[in-house]
């Protein structure tokens, strides 16, 4: 599996994959061929063979794919079954709305702890993830395995925390702040994924057009 | 301009190309070359131009971009300088921190409105906008001028508020569910975007590989 040269566009279905087998699946379908399933997710049959190649070998010509055993093996693909320890940096409104509501779990992320910087939030808990001192962060990563970091905190605080987060060990940042930043050339491994939620908005903004 | 001919690829770059634009402005950058500008974005200096060259003819051959013209130029290509009037469905976690802390008319975007079911909602206000009775929807839409939903509720109420939505005139849905759902055949010209948490830090796993 030669992973380097699977196209990002590829890489972003990945999880559109997911998330329609699963459907499936709770449906009760038991099989689906290329072409039923690229009418699900808008996409040609040829597509989706050619998207699946990149990973091996998946279906059998004339039975089309087993819908659950391709949602496992695509959970593998996305190292969904492997549990990595994350942190939340932020806990405002965003933050709070995504310890509450969004299951990492699924994921395969557990949370291990949040961190603020306002004395009323630290030392809560937050749908049972505990609100730590952000002061500690640099030694709290230092302790611990954590490989994933959310930040949910003020663009203004984005790169200076993601630096140090980086310089103490994080794989990937998921990004909701506003800000772009790179882990730069001695940090090349580490994946920084951003969430630019105005992004999104000025693409639909650009679709509906003129009016 | 040819808009239909336009790749999604190049369509979703464009918000990128309007923050990157800004950021010079702010910097007090008044021209870059395609390849300076290609160094910031992480793309070649001939993927800008060709970008670019999908929306008319910018940029001047030995002089590079104006940065403020260009930046005017993609906010008017992304409709930014036309308001739009928008409403928000679900003050839950996530619609309250939308409505505190994202900046709705940086992307043409006026709430005139947000909508809840909750008794100790309805009526109140969230940084100036006033929370509705959500059984009063229907009736809301068809004395406004709405172009735009945000659908912050939760998943299982998505599919019948947009049918709801589109059938009372809609053009766009910033979707946060979980659910993917397309606006049928009868509604072509309704544009659903989809922000799919999940999908981007199942994306960010990939990227992290296994361990």
């Amino acid at each position: 599996m030669k992973r380097d040269k699977i196209s990002n566009a590829v890489i972003r279905r990945l999880p559109r994959y997911c998330r329609h087998l699963a459907a499936l699946r709770r449906e009760g379908v038991e099989r689906i061929s290329s072409s039923a399933l690229g009418d699900k997710m808008g996409l040609t049959a040829s597509q989706i063979r050619q998207d699946l190649s990149c990973f091996g070998e998946f279906g059998q010509q004339g039975y089309g794919y087993n819908v659950g055993t391709l949602y496992q093996e695509i959970r593998e693909i996305l190292h969904l079954n492997q549990q990595k320890e994350g942190i939340l940096i932020g806990v405002g409104n965003l933050g709070r709305a995504l310890l509450r509501n969004f299951r990492f779990a699924d994921s395969g992320i557990h949370l291990a702890a949040a961190f603020d910087v306002a004395p009323e939030c630290i030392g809560t808990e937050v749908n049972g993830v505990e609100v730590l001192d952000a002061a500690g962060l640099a030694n709290y990563l230092d302790d611990h395995d954590i490989s994933v970091a959310v930040l949910t905190l003020p663009a203004r605080f984005a790169e200076e925390t993601g630096r140090l987060l980086i310089e103490h060990g994080i794989r990937g940042i998921w990004n909701f702040t506003s800000v772009d930043f790179e882990a730069g050339e001695d940090h090349a491994d580490v994946v920084v994924e951003s969430l630019h939620f105005s992004d999104s908005l000025r693409v639909l903004s650009y679709l509906i057009g003129a009016f």
